[in-house]
C-alpha cells in the first residue's frame, strides 16, 4: 500500500483513538517514537503529585500513610496493571524496579524447582534477552547452583529437556520487537515439567497479555514505558497464586511480613502478592504511575487493548511500508517481524554503518527515537498518543537524514558523544 | 533545671539555628515530633518536583536521562548524604530501600566473610533491633549457611567470638533512642575478626556520625527521615573502599555493570560503590530527596551536625526534664538514655496502659508523635526546625491528656483503630 500525508491525515481524523493524544503534554515540533523506553507525561499527572507533595506531605504529613492511602498503593496500583495483563485483583503489585522484582521471582521459581524437582538444574534464556535479566539470573544461578543456558531465539523449543527447572523470557525483545507466543511457550515448558518467568517490559500495555489464560507462573515489568508512570516509576510483580504463598522472596523485607507493624522479631509471611512487597515505596514516583495509568485506562470505553493493538499494528505497516517505499537505496534493513503475530508495538531498523549517528541527526530534528548497539534504529509506536501523520513526518525527515548524508556531521559520531 | 514558657521563648529567640525552621511547611496547629519517621516538606521540594515533571520529564522525555543528570542522580545524591555520615566522595549511593540496600551489603559481607574466614558462621545482631533488618538477615543467612543470633544490647561485647563473621547493628534504636558507641563496638568487631555492617536509619542527618574515623565496613540509611526526602524516598549504601570492589552484591542488575548501556549479556561488575546500584531509580523521588538535602545543607554555615547535635540534645533534655516537673505521678518511664553519649535524637517513654491511646490523644490535639509496640511513647525532636516552644507545648498537652484522663475515650481505644 502507498502512503501519502493526505492518507496520512485521513486515517488520524477517522481514528477512534484520536482523543487520548490531548490527555499527555507532547512538546511542540516533536514527533515522540521512545515511549517504549519513556513514556510522555500525561496531563493529569502534575497536578497528582503536586497535591501528593503539598497537600498528603506537607500537611498531612506521616498521617498520610493511612489518610491519604499511601500504604495501599502498592496493592491498589499493583491491581490496576493486572487489568492489563490478565491478572485478577490481588495477584499483582507495583514496587521496586524490574530488575529487583525478577530477582524475587526468579529466586522463589528456583526454590520452587528446587524443592519439587531437584533434578532440574538449568535455567533457559535467550542470549538476546535484556541484559540486566540475564545479570539477574547469572546471579542467582550461581548462589543456588543452578546454571544459566543462554540460547538463540530458534533453539528455545528444541532446549527444552528433562533437565530445565525455568524457562525465563522476555516477550517482547527490547531490540528486535519480535513477540514470542507466551501461551505456546508456557505450554510446552509446562509440558517438559519447567517453570515459565516473563518479562512483560516491552509488551505490557502495548499488545494483548492473558497471563492467567496462558496459565504464566511468575512475571515482572515496567512502569515508565506504556503505563506512563514517569521516569523510574515503580515495576510490578506477577506471581501465579498456586505459588505465590508457597515460598518467601529471599527480599524479605518488613512490607512482606503478616503484620509489620506488630514489630516482632521474627519473620512470618504475608500470605498472596504481598510477600513480593519489600521495604517502603517511593511514594511520589507511584502517585505519578498511578495518575499516569488514567490516561491508559481511558481508553477502555474506546475498546481498550484490542482496539491500541490494531491501532499499533497499523501505525507499524504503515512506518514499515514508508521506509520502504521512501528511503529504499540507503542501506537500511527491518529487523522487526513483518507477521503480526510475532510483532510488538516497535519498528527496529539495522544498518551496518551510522545507526548511532542518523538516531542522533533525527533527534536534533525532533524525531526521538532510539540507538541499541551495535546498529539498530529503533522506534516505539505508542497508539496511545501517536497518529499516522506522525509516523510520516518520522520517515520524511529519515529520508532527508539519509538522502542529504547529514547525518555524517562530526557532532553526530559516535565518538564525539558525551555519554 | 525548672523551665517555663517565658524560658523555652527565650531559648528559641536565642537560637542561631532558628532561621532554618523556615525552610520548612509545617502546619499551623501542629508539634511535629515524627520526623523520625518522615520528615516534613522544605518548602523549596514543591517548586523542584514540579520542574522534574512538567520541564524534565514532559518536555526533556527520555532526553532528560542525560540533559537533567537523572543518570547521576544515584551517585551524586549519594555524595551529599555521604558528606553528613563520614563518607569520601564516591563512597555512597542514593538508590532503592534500606532493607534491600542492607541485602546487598550484608550478602557481600557474607561472601567476604566465607572467603577470608570459612569458618566464622555466625551474624550477631540485636533482638531490638528493626525488624525488617532481622527479616533480611534471617532469609540470607538461610540461603547462605550462616546463623543468625540475636542478643540483648547488654550481651553483645562478650558474644562476640572466633565464629563471629558479621556484627549488625543499628545505630540509634527506633524504639527507644538509645545510640550504640560505633566507633567502640567496630573497633572490637575487628579485634574479633568480624565485620561491622551498621544502620544509620535513625542517626544519619541526627548525630555526628563518622564510618570512616570509625573503620566501618558497610552502612545503609534513609532518606526520608533526617534528610528530608518525602515519603518511601530513596535509602543509600555505603560501602568501604577496601570491600567495594572485592564482590559482586547479588542484585546484578544492569545499573551496576561496568558499561550498561553495551547491552552485553555477561555481566562485567562495575568498580566502586556502582556495584551496589541495581535497576532503574524513582526519579520524581529521587529529585525530592535532592531538593530535601538542601534544607539540612543550610544548617553547615550555622555548624553544621555539631550546632544540630547540641540543640538535639538540649531539646531532648529540656522535653525530659518537663516530662519529670510535669507529668509525674502518671505512670510514665524514661526509656531513652540520660546520658548524652547514648541517645539519638529521641525521647520515648514507656506507660504500662494506654501508650497507644494516650499518642492518639496528643494527634487529636496536632502533637504528632508515635506509638511503637507494645507500650512505647515515641517523640523525635528534630533540631531543624524544632523550638524548645514546641517541646513546652508538647509536653504540655501530655500533661492535660493525662490529667484529664481524655485518652480513655473509645476513639483512642487499639481496639477500634481502623489501621
Amino acid at each position: 500500500m502507498t502512503h501519502t500525508l493526505q492518507d496520512c491525515r485521513a486515517r488520524d481524523a477517522a481514528d477512534p483513538l484520536r482523543p487520548l493524544r490531548d490527555l499527555f503534554v507532547l512538546p511542540e515540533g516533536v514527533v515522540y517514537l521512545d515511549g517504549n523506553s519513556l513514556g510522555p507525561l500525561p496531563k493529569a499527572v502534575a497536578a497528582r503529585v503536586a497535591r501528593a507533595v503539598e497537600h498528603e506531605w506537607g500537611q498531612g504529613l506521616i498521617r498520610s500513610w493511612n489518610t491519604a492511602g499511601w500504604y495501599e498503593l502498592p496493592r491498589r496500583v499493583g491491581d490496576r496493571i493486572g487489568g492489563w495483563i490478565g491478572a485478577a485483583p490481588g495477584e499483582t503489585v507495583a514496587t521496586d524496579t524490574t530488575s529487583i522484582n525478577l530477582y524475587k521471582v526468579l529466586a522463589a521459581a528456583l526454590s520452587i524447582a528446587a524443592q519439587d524437582q531437584p533434578a532440574r538444574k538449568v535455567v533457559l534464556s535467550e542470549r538476546s534477552n535484556f541484559p540486566t535479566d540475564l545479570y539477574i539470573a547469572q546471579a542467582l544461578c550461581e548462589d543456588r547452583g543452578f546454571q544459566l543456558r543462554l540460547l538463540e531465539t530458534a533453539e528455545i523449543e528444541a532446549a527444552l529437556a528433562a533437565d530445565t527447572a525455568v524457562l525465563m523470557l522476555t516477550h517482547v525483545n527490547y531490540r528486535t520487537g519480535a513477540m514470542h507466543d507466551m501461551a505456546r511457550l508456557t505450554a510446552l515448558a509446562h509440558q517438559h515439567g519447567a517453570l515459565a518467568v516473563w518479562d512483560l517490559a516491552h509488551s505490557a500495555g502495548a499488545v494483548p497479555v492473558d497471563l492467567n489464560a496462558a496459565d504464566a507462573d511468575f512475571a515482572v515489568g515496567c512502569g515508565y514505558k506504556y503505563f506512563n508512570g514517569g521516569p523510574g516509576s515503580p515495576a510490578f510483580a506477577w506471581v501465579h497464586p498456586r505459588h505465590a504463598d508457597r515460598f518467601r522472596q529471599p527480599l524479605a523485607g518488613w512490607w512482606s511480613h503478616a503484620a509489620p507493624f506488630e514489630f516482632t522479631p521474627d519473620y512470618r509471611p504475608a500470605s498472596g502478592i504481598a510477600r513480593y512487597l519489600c521495604g517502603t515505596q517511593p511514594v511520589l514516583s507511584m502517585v505519578a504511575l498511578d495518575a499516569g495509568l488514567d490516561a491508559i485506562d481511558a481508553s477502555r470505553p474506546l475498546g481498550g487493548i484490542q482496539a491500541l493493538r490494531r491501532k499499533s499494528l497499523a501505525l507499524t505497516d504503515c512506518f514499515i511500508e514508508l521506509v520502504e517505499q521512501r528511503c529504499a537505496g540507503h542501506g537500511l534493513s527491518l529487523v522487526t517481524p513483518r507477521e503480526h503475530a510475532l510483532r510488538g508495538s516497535q519498528v527496529c531498523l539495522a544498518r551496518a554503518e551510522g545507526a548511532y549517528a542518523i538516531v542522533q541527526a533525527l533527534i536534533a530534528r525532533g524525531v526521538i527515537g532510539d540507538f541499541r548497539a551495535p546498529d539498530i534504529l529503533r522506534f516505539g509506536c505508542t497508539p496511545l498518543y501517536l497518529g499516522f501523520e506522525d509516523v510520516w513526518n518520522a520517515v520524511e525527515h529519515l529520508r532527508q537524514v539519509l538522502d542529504s548524508g547529514e547525518w555524517r556531521r562530526p557532532e553526530y559520531n559516535r565518538a564525539n558523544a558525551v555519554t
